[in-house]
């Protein structure tokens, strides 16, 4: 046997895979401590998000371990920019049925740090357990914004646009190519994008600026669009209509769309792209797309917050559907 | 079939049993939002502890929910009142492998609130699954603490006085009258006590400002007093001794160590007694114990810290054992 595949202890597994993810925050005590500490900025709030990964469902047990670690922060990330907030740390508690591979975790490890450069976050503290039933990784996410100033889920206006950044339904087609023996027909050169979109999710933390100066209300899509939409709305009794057509596609989803517009809306319907959905107030539309702009993120309005509860779809000029 | 047992959505789950829980956070946004925040006082830290809670470790399938939802918070707030912060917040990672029935998720609340009552917590986020693989309770706690004053568990020095709060072994005891047939002996007045110790620990909040002011390291024991210890003195390299018959047993635990002295050792370094263990320079301990009784938390000094790497227990005159 390998001797770099043997089983490893709690010990060796913090000290030489966790550690050096906890370098750069004093109150992480290089991972020695009981407690982590944050010490907050003046006049800044500290934003928690705590999103278990699932197996099975947001990962599959057989994906390259940098790929889970990777969603395991993008995940939690994602509401972070969603709120207009900036990632600073977080905790993580893993476990294991049985001791990991040393390849496992040095992969597993890679994915950490590799997001950790991506959204500027750092790891301080933790649970390891190497007896548990199934494997399961829990993040708790923190960011930071001036006091006050979280950007709420329930706070749309009827009136709003509804925008929504990047493009929508990969992760879901990523997720179908992943799980299904895919036909002939789904075996396009788009293929590696959508299962990108769906191993590496990417928070557009490049909207928080725009989200701060010209949103009302806002969530990450992460259980598809309708339904965060439904949140969104059912806090403050609002209802929505999205103009089918305007629904931005990338050039695989554009290809799926092509062959079957219908497959392609119900992909939308299903689909954690971890896109930011928020409600823009009619006479800031110009500024949060050229503030969008700035921040590199593609953002589009693609449907009206109303006052009559209902979710609808709007496929041209004539057919409405209910979409909840 | 009882109407009150029928299993119950997220939506109701998180309205009726979680949301009073958040009454009075206002970062808690009802459990409406994607993200908690939390205001931090001036010139405080953030301390931060996530411990998730086993079953079959921490508690039984079949343990009262109240109970279980006790001791998903005291483990983490033991945590906190060994850093010498108070609590003040927390989420819950709550997963099931089916939907809940309403009598256990009554129960569980009821535990939750007697908890964050005599802790002074307060729920301000989660998440909620109903398709887990097994029962799953992932608590991330918050306390406050002035900042740069967290204790820390690696700072004692050689010739500081090891002291821990309450009695010992007990919840290990309790544990075993849990899970074993007990033979007669077993039986006792106190077998409800060592249940109680091992079913609802009391995290020692009383001794903050004792610790504060006079201790220079401490941890909380939750693998076992001689493990604890060695977590202690591992990180700055030292030693320490024990002696074993200043061990502070409750009624129940004399009980045991006047029928088998070596059996109440071996409960000792393996109970999880959510106790404190701390370093107290010499010159401080009369001032520690005397603030200790105004925290009504009973204190015994059991060993010193040494230099020499080991972990001893020194029983009787003689004979010396090396413990851990």
């Amino acid at each position: 046997m390998d001797v770099t595949s043997l089983a490893v202890s709690e010990k060796d597994i913090v000290q030489t895979y966790l550690r050096p993810l906890a370098i750069g925050w004093p109150g992480a005590y290089d991972l020695l401590d009981d407690c982590a500490s944050i010490t907050p900025a003046p006049g800044q709030d500290i934003i928690v998000k705590t999103d278990p990964i699932r197996s099975g469902l947001h990962f599959f047990i057989d994906d390259q371990p940098s790929d889970i670690a990777w969603k395991a922060l993008a995940t939690n990330v994602s509401d972070i920019a969603a709120k207009a907030a900036r990632p600073i740390a977080y905790t993580l508690a893993l476990s294991f049925p049985n001791s990991p591979e040393r390849n496992w975790l040095e992969s597993f490890s890679t994915g950490l740090a590799e997001a950790q450069d991506a959204f500027g976050c750092i790891l301080i503290g933790g649970d390891l357990d190497l007896k548990s039933d199934s494997l399961s990784i829990s993040v708790t996410m923190f960011g930071e914004i001036p006091k006050g100033r979280m950007l709420r889920r329930g706070n749309a206006q009827p009136g709003d646009s509804i925008f929504v950044s990047g493009t929508l339904g990969d992760s879901a087609f990523g997720l179908h190519l992943r799980t299904k023996r895919v036909s002939a027909d789904d075996i396009t050169d788009y293929s590696d994008l959508a299962l990108t979109r769906y191993l590496r999710p990417e928070p557009r933390l490049g909207l928080r600026s725009a989200l701060r100066s010209y949103a009302r209300a806002a969530t990450d899509i992460s259980d598809g669009l309708p339904n965060d939409l439904k949140s969104m709305c059912g806090i403050s009794g609002l209802g929505a209509y999205i103009n089918a057509e305007k629904l931005p596609f990338s050039a695989a989803m554009q290809n799926v769309a092509a062959m079957d517009f219908n497959r392609a809306i119900s992909l939308v319907a299903k689909s954690d792209d971890y896109e930011i959905l928020c409600a823009v107030p009619q006479e800031n539309c110009e500024k949060f797309i050229s503030s969008a702009r700035s921040g590199r993120v593609k953002v589009t309005k693609i449907g009206e917050f109303s006052s009559d509860s209902r979710i609808q779809l709007r496929i041209g000029l004539k057919k409405v559907i209910e979409w909840s």
